[in-house]
């Protein structure tokens, strides 16, 4: 018996999130903030990087020009760079950035591996003032193969409706990646962000792993709920960056159980779906 | 200014869950028990009770002859007693039976008031063991109309699926009550049972209140999570019988902050719906 060379070797994939701080409307500063960080995670010989919704451009924008000043498209020489960094690795990288698409932008999440970007998705469900800035996506949210398995991208907001991480189940993601900005909101004692509910319920509702990369630092005074966290196929916290200093999150996950869907003997959590069901109306009595 | 006669007059209404421990097969009991409860829930002056799923004949059947020993239809003496007993009051009762359909049975869900059996729902989504003797229900889950709101029923295993509480919502839902038999699992430490996780996404998700009613007891060996719980319109608990020597959960909720479903100035939770996508196949990259 030999060790494992690599994570991959041995069946476990390494996910790393980032919590990262860009500054709002500095587009040099924080793509280099976004490399750096994908230098940090090869160094920890992660198979899976996801940092923050909006990455490149930050987030809380005073108006529609600042928006577009650090709009890229997916042929920006950042993607190049970032190419470059992943060349000769097997590690794929999911980040928001703020897409310039022509007349319009689109607050998208770019999948990237060595190839370069695999896949470009546009946030489906836009939240607040992001109605002011960009277009929403016009089409599902994406899953794409990669050698550690299927990986769905969602974007903050879109993970609040629980139609789209079940797409995504049923699309066949073991993993679903969602770069994220969870503004703070007051939350009972004692319990975390509902936001994270959420995320778990998920995981558990379609027995796949779910990574966020929310937000660090504060944005024109709006605070972030910090809330990285990724969750196992049962539901159940692995890692949270919460308290970390650095604000990141390492863990090691065996993506492949997400593909056993059994529940009991008798039960299997897609197959017992009722869908001959969910297209009526609920009797009104 | 004088002072409200009654909750209802205050825009409040109380919910009453009670977490029973009926003995499987004994049918004579177990209506006892459930008149009990509702006597007791009359006493605090509920407007709306909860009781578990399969309140009436107990959960694991040793075969299927001991589960159509415990099978009622709606038609049973004891429906007779209960709406009696509810004569005169506002009282909407919820509860779970084991139902005689003839050639078959149903793990089935009755809403009573003082003019009889309103609604009877049949499970639709079965738990391992139940599919031995239990034959899934055919339509879907209902929203009864009632003087202190909007209310769905849906019956345990049925809440992990979130097309179930999404449809109740769009249904015009305010409340959904859910007796249920959750089986204790493991869970790591610290943590709440899944199930309730579960619960408080879909109320979150979907903007409304989730009223669960689980059992207490022992069942032929089978431990229960014992996690009645009552959740708000925003997924957090109100409060839980877990803890409490009675085992009951009584609470006051205003049920008309469901109907609100603003979450900023830009959105609502049902309107943001991407219902042009959801059909969409996700691309497969």
């Amino acid at each position: 018996m030999t060790t494992p060379a690599s994570a991959q070797d041995s069946g476990v994939t390494r996910v790393v999130c980032e919590q990262l701080a860009p500054r709002v409307g500095d587009l040099a500063h924080n793509t280099a903030l976004a490399l750096d960080a994908v230098r940090r995670a090869l160094a920890d010989r992660a198979d899976i990087v996801v940092l923050p919704e909006l990455t490149t451009s930050g987030y809380v924008f005073a108006d529609l020009d600042e928006a577009r000043r650090t709009a890229i498209t997916p042929d920006d020489t950042f993607f190049t760079d970032l190419t470059l960094l992943l060349a000769g690795t097997r590690t794929v990288v999911v980040l928001g950035f703020c897409e310039d698409g022509g007349p319009t932008l689109f607050n998208s999440a770019a999948v990237v591996d060595a190839d370069g970007v695999r896949a470009v998705y546009r946030k489906t469900h836009l939240w607040d003032r992001e109605t002011l800035f960009f277009t929403p996506g016009a089409r599902m949210a994406p899953v794409v193969t990669t050698p550690h398995g299927r990986i769905g991208v969602l974007i903050c907001y879109d993970l609040e409706f629980p139609e789209m991480p079940r797409r995504l189940a049923l699309a066949g993601a073991d993993l679903i990646a969602v770069p994220t900005n969870w503004p703070l909101e007051e939350q009972p004692a004692g319990e975390r962000p509902a936001e994270i509910i959420q995320a778990q319920a998920a995981a558990r509702a379609n027995g796949l792993y779910i990574a966020c990369a929310d937000r660090g630092g504060t944005e024109r005074g709006q605070a972030w709920t910090q809330g990285t966290a990724v969750i196992n196929q049962y539901g159940w916290l692995t890692t949270t960056a919460t308290a970390a200093a650095e604000h990141r999150a390492v863990c090691d996950l065996f993506l492949h159980l997400s593909r056993d869907k059994a529940l009991s003997p008798h039960n299997d959590l897609l197959h017992d779906r009722r869908t001959d069901l969910y297209a009526q109306e609920s009797p009104q009595l």
